[in-house]
């Protein structure tokens, strides 16, 4: 087996996907940001009241997932037709699950929008708390299901 | 305690760091791609030769390091002098630890740089080896030490 | 009526456009300069011979259009195929009129862009004359005509 | 006198700060969106709940801020040291006021930073709120004050 | 003949390709750095081992590839469907010629993607070797073939 | 001797800067494009009248020289403080070139910027007349001369 972004002399190269059909492809993918108490209580009290935190993480995990193309060599510009971001309270954690629903009517799929989205938006849970606790950790990003294209569909087990 | 993201009317700001004296500053971040074996053993014997997934991810790292005040909303713009990465193999897990060095000499720290490199790079490995594995986890992206700054040393304990 | 950008939790999200038609869209927009005299008298008469303070913003206004979607964070990225400007010389004013006219095959419209294209093209013109003039005025930025897809068409009455 | 961007040959170019002191320098920029009664409630009892039409205008201005030197041509890049936003409600316009307040200590001024804010918040909010309004006018974009530099204390008055 | 970048009052417009098929369209571009034996043997020798100079300059001609229609302003977006490069050496130069491949469906031609890539490839070369010589040259970037579209098949002669 | 941007693993890295001395630093690049009679004589008159193609060159190579951190993978961000474009008529070539002096007071070197923005600035001349001469050629593009910095004045022999 090759990896496809490797050409027969090593070199990266950003593979063909000309003859491919368009077609629609949806990724879900999700990551987990860990904190003490105190940075949790923070962010979850400010969201009741007007949660910008959260909401700004949101608002970067968007803009982060338009800019996959830029950030991930290899990766196909696309012209994403929509993404979702959802956030769990994990209180017992305690912590914030990520989870963000890339979709496009194209010829590639969108797994790298969606991590990408989830990577930038913890990303920024972590920048807006981190006055408060520097010991955070982002963890289990991970593709939790796609679908469409010729390698179907793939939930996690 | 604030956070010292958000205003007195829980509007997100760029926080004043004007008034900050400019002093060398340093941050350590990493994190790790868990993979297949088959994976695992694609990208580390392709190392062997010529590695360049490990090394499309280091260029993406240092890359995506420098696109952070674009990435995380309330990021201020900076200019770091340095940014290093080294990459250990975790034969066991299997899978591989990326580790960023950030340094500036300037009124703010450099953590946010160090953890969105390691996070881009990541990212990369798992864009470059998706065909073969798509159960992927990239995970503990943490700051492990930082000095400069007001707040001094920081080191994971 | 809800705010399509908002999911049922109040969390902006990109709306999915993914089951819209593709049609040929068109949206107009204009917006206006207001200056002194002076700062008048030097763009045009240097556009009588050479015109750069013009041509410059002309030039940032499309590549202003081309970056919206990276700008405003709600908005899908888009393969515009036309951007056109066009600038009125209000000499009673004074001031100068700067008019977008973009294009696009696709699911979504491109209001935006134009607006966007109009925006950054007299905050141009603001930045290429502010030396003799920093009470500039920009003023009546609104859509002045869309057509295409299911909303129809649009002319500011 | 002479535009300051255009060199001798009426090209443009980006103008030699090199000699400048470098200051302390503050610019505070405003301007207005104006509504139909419909879109202003709309916005306004949701952000009496979450806020996130007002929010989502307050990141993306700040993030358009830090895009100035890529935005417009002529424009050097800067390394803000902080951005602040303010929103004031126009209840009888209706629509809203946003105010963006943007310090460096450097050899340029920010005056295009605050400019370049307002605008792209002003725009996010047209965005977010343009299926219920195409009709808001984006109004009295202006330098309101700035300090520092040679040129001083400027105050509108 | 016109120059269809300009429009009749000579300002600078995205030109219309609305109404232009959809074509599969391929462009090929090369371009050559000439440099002392010193640094060619350098690269020539690393490459040997490891290579990264040239896989270097690889990825930032893919990256720049993608960038096109930021730098250059009358480009149109496109979602390139392929990026691919090859690198020859050129023992008795001495030095190296990049050559690009980029491809599209879509309904203009992408001669200046595969263009950018070459330059900013050899520009990297360039960065990276250039503590060992700074008089390098870049030289004969051209267009060797492009195919598709209504003005068809272009072979340099 | 060592390439500076290859760390002992032979991983590429962005050297560090951090202790090296603040001093002004100029480059001068250039480069040439060899076209047509065809295409010089358009581009020529129209610049006799209005000269739309180079003035969108030179705001291309200004700006292109502003994102040269982002292009070229081991570069710096830097804030350059003046980017100055110079144009010459090679009417015996025929042809046009084009020189870009960029100045900095900082840590490393303007190399890049200059060097960037002549390519960036070419490439645009190409793209707006190649409707008329698809076989123009980019070539010489190089150092001029630089001062300042550790490794002190270096001119073109």
């Amino acid at each position: 087996m090759n990896l496809t972004h490797l050409d027969q002399n090593d070199r990266p190269n950003m593979v063909d996907v000309g003859d491919k059909e368009v077609t629609k492809r949806v990724a879900v993918a999700s990551g987990i940001i860990k904190m003490s108490q105190e940075a949790y209580d923070l962010i979850a009290s400010n969201q009741a009241k007007k949660g910008p935190v959260l909401q700004t993480a949101v608002i970067a995990a968007i803009q982060g997932a338009k800019q996959t193309s830029t950030l991930i060599p290899m990766c196909h510009p696309l012209m994403l037709t929509s993404i979702k971001c959802d956030i769990e309270h994990l209180e017992d954690l305690p912590g914030f699950k990520l989870i963000v629903t890339a979709k496009l009517s194209g010829k590639t799929g969108v797994e790298m929008e969606a991590l990408t989205g989830v990577s930038i938006g913890l990303l920024t849970i972590y920048d807006m708390i981190k006055a408060v606790d520097k010991s955070m950790i982002i963890t289990d990003i991970m593709l939790d299901k796609k679908s469409g294209g010729k390698s179907g569909e793939y939930v996690r087990g």
